[in-house]
């Protein structure tokens, strides 16, 4: 799954053309060769995976802004189990794009989804004094309807994939007003062998509470905790039973062939009513797991070596 | 702040007319003999507040379905400090709707929005084969643009309040795919007299890390679980400083006059960065918090005189 | 080792002939048919274990009245390693004897081990009032001198055995203060076959840190409470390094065949020095084990399988 | 209760005279013209503090060889309330002395308490080879008995004081097999004006347990570590109810005017059935209490403004 896909391959990813996954996904060796497949929502997305109809696809998980994308954590966290193989983090740069001849002193009117919006606001009150602001679908939306003549907007906050694919142009760079805009993509696929261990690693779950008792969440992280795994992400998702009801979806450092890790899983999959396990795979950012002393598969294996010897010393004698 | 307000109080909701938190916000006492005042979004709506063109305002924090809110969590994050004085959780009852004349077999495409569609989307599939959705801004937004005359569409995904405000006829009602789809809504504004303890209170806090160390939030937990209060919601937020830089947004059982709640925050208020206090107010469902032995206001008292005593008696003699 | 012992086996205790240590031997099955020897002490008692020159020995290691037996956790925390093998405990009858055709009217002087002294105080000082009480080296010495004629004292605290064994008549029966002194006994042997588990076992350790650094014994603790296993005695005892060193003598319910101990020694083992196992072996009282749930070995075994299942899933297609 | 002591006053030790703990009294200077009063016992030295023949004693609590002593845990725990009040360690310096005109050659029987032969073993081995030793009953015992012509031994383990004091000769100094030997000693007063604290203080605490259910430890645990406090030397001890009913003797640092102390101590009464507070003085070795970032006085000083603040600005509007 790894490098160049043969010919033929199709991947998918959150359409429609020009997106910013688009360009995570580009950025990555595993599309050069491939066809890449827009898809119009994330659950369309994971159900072309699940149906074989895309080898994987790439899908926004969190961002720096807006945080955790719902659809995404609900869509893996139910139906057939699928793997996380890899991830991309893409910094989030906004642009303003209009079509050919339009300078900026003559926009009117700007289509934005309601995120990128709330990211470009400030740039938007200093630059654009007085304009008014419509809701889009998507990024990549307001820059195909603007090419499209649909709509009553004469400007689009959009991504420099978007506007070149819908022929605009860009006439403002970089306007969001936060500095770090960051979205972490995920890149899904069914379980196939996991990607090797790299040092730098991360392990997603889906953990289900046994019964909701006071409790339950710190009962989780002292398993993590007591053997030296650090969570990197957790977020609180419903699971549409009641309200107050919620299931935990959690990064953390490193790969379940890390020794620690495996225990972890192990020991969640005994107080949970249900783990669904997301993958390994290496970060992004390289980030070498912090390892406590104790902790390390030499640590577990001296450690198994002194129990066996307990009980085999005593095994050699009578 | 209590029971019906005074002639021209102004209370905001999110808007628009015809939503679920305009449903929700009519239950509540205070709404009577208010004005109503609807808000295009959260962020609007609690600015309204901040400046005082409303005296509170009523917004959707979490879903039984679609889970916390973030424009309600980080609008309540930043920003110059408000209290949530009141809650109400609205069973979420989705209907469809047309304009008076249109039949049911006569639709050709529905409005819905999103959140809306993907929990009618059984419905739709069994009883309009082969009718298409398109989305729309909001519950209310769907049924308004229909009436309007807006869009292709010829039905909407909307609520009855709505049907009736904007004319339409509801050809179906009840048609969410999940048994129990709610809402909980919370009434802010600006601190003054916190809501009396009721024994069925909750506390809600937003805490911020003093360093994005492993840990932390099992520090936070043992804070609450030393001093025996439960959670009830756990949040992470990203701080929009990096990826993997969270805030907490927490509700907690209890009110800021019971002593392990007291306790509780200072503890958090010495181990975070920041602690932001929204508010303590009685729950909803008007259950009780689940006390355990050695922590009631009583158990604080005793362990108050006893310390004294041990001070007390040192010092009566020399 | 279980059962009767063949002809000519030896076995140790805490002597001399009389103490209580050989009256619970007595009661063990394997001390039938065995030649039973006593020790001066606690140490010379393990030596002789060590040395072979007895297959095992019977030594106090805690009393419901005295606490721990220091000599004995000291003389097992170090040297070469022993496994206790089976425990028994005793119901501590203090009597009072002395020689025949002496009675209680005559008696000036008492002779008692300052533990026996302690503990049969109030009756002393009731029944022989103004009688003066000269310290023992062991209850059985109490009755050996008395036996002997050494020492100014016409009486002895000491048990039923050592009165018989010396000769002596009992003046007066269970003259303990307290309703139910029980102190435990362990029979130590060199490292064979662990005793079978039978489901109310006990596990003994040594557990000594690897620095001294605050909230380590709370780590241990967890390493514990994580596995669902419960303690059911903890002594700190000196590292005789400097004030302040400790090591910890910790019994929990359990045996090293169940899944759950298993994995907590190894645990300890990854964060201490050095853990010292000192046997799995029948309680002497037969109270099953608390068993959380999740922590069967069922429980493990089936996390067991499903974490094979993900990695092997992953194997089987590429 | 500090400095030089007014003429008269009466404070009490274990005795006989010449004990190490005489001699640690001496040390320190509130026995600077106080009369000094050897007790038989830990509890009749208590007993003579508690019906105020004496105004204070000092009596050993632990040993880095030897541990907790028991019979001075046992007393502190039950009757009325003692406060520690200043503590000293010891170097123990063990002399072999005998009377004047006996050289060691001519030695043929060595008294000595069981504690001290334990401790001068190997040196007894090798410069005594072949003498025996006969038990003791405390190392002044074996200088007094020595020098009264008491006993067949001819020769006493001992220390300087003693040897000094009944007029014997000192035949080899240091003679301890353990580099670093100390024991810990304790001045108990009946409760009056507690010590000031210094940055280096120690609280000493015993636990008693509501109901003996597992996990108590790790809650009690818990209470510390949440507010920072380390513990510096944790015990059990029978409560003589049954075999497995513990108490726990605990010394902690810091001093009870400090916050962190002081709440950790109310919490624990909330959780204990019984909290017997044995006082706050300061360390003999002076060393600081380390204290973790936000447990100091300024962090709780400022956790309790800003909460009044939250009740404050909320009762100021309405």
């Amino acid at each position: 799954m790894s490098n160049t896909s043969a010919a033929g391959t199709r991947l998918g990813y959150l359409g429609p053309a020009g997106t910013f996954a688009e360009q995570a996904l580009r950025s990555l060796d595993i599309a050069r060769g491939a066809e890449l497949v827009p898809h119009a929502s994330v659950p369309t997305a994971i159900a072309a995976v699940r149906d074989g109809s895309v080898a994987a696809a790439l899908i926004p998980i969190e961002s720096s802004v807006e945080g955790s994308v719902p659809s995404t954590l609900d869509a893996l966290a139910s139906g057939e189990p699928l793997h996380i193989i890899d991830e991309v983090a893409l910094s989030i740069r906004f642009v303003l794009a209009a079509r050919p001849g339009v300078s900026l002193a003559e926009i009117t009117l700007v289509a934005a989804h309601p995120h990128a919006e709330a990211q470009t606001r400030e740039w938007i009150a200093e630059h654009l004094n007085g304009v008014s602001v419509i809701p889009a679908l998507s990024n990549a939306d307001a820059a195909k309807s603007l090419a499209d003549g649909q709509g009553a907007h004469d400007a689009a906050v959009t991504n420099t994939l978007a506007a070149s694919y819908y022929g605009l142009n860009v006439l403002a760079d970089d306007i969001g007003d936060e500095e770090e805009a960051t979205t972490r993509f995920v890149l899904v696929a069914r379980p196939s062998t996991l990607p090797e261990p790299t040092g730098a690693d991360r392990t997603s779950l889906m953990l289900f509470m046994r019964a909701d008792h006071p409790g339950a969440l710190l009962e989780i992280l002292t398993e993590f905790a007591v053997r030296g795994v650090n969570l990197t992400r957790i977020e609180s998702r419903p699971t549409r039973r009641a309200l107050g009801d919620y299931f935990f979806s959690i990064d953390c450092e490193g790969h379940v062939d890390d020794a620690r890790v495996a225990e972890t899983l192990k020991g969640l999959h005994r107080i949970c009513a249900r783990v669904v396990f997301l993958g390994s795979y290496p970060r992004h950012d390289g980030r070498e797991a912090h390892i406590r002393p104790g902790t390390t598969d030499a640590d577990f294996d001296a450690a198994a070596t002194w129990f066996a010897a307990i009980k085999g010393i005593a095994g050699t004698q009578s």
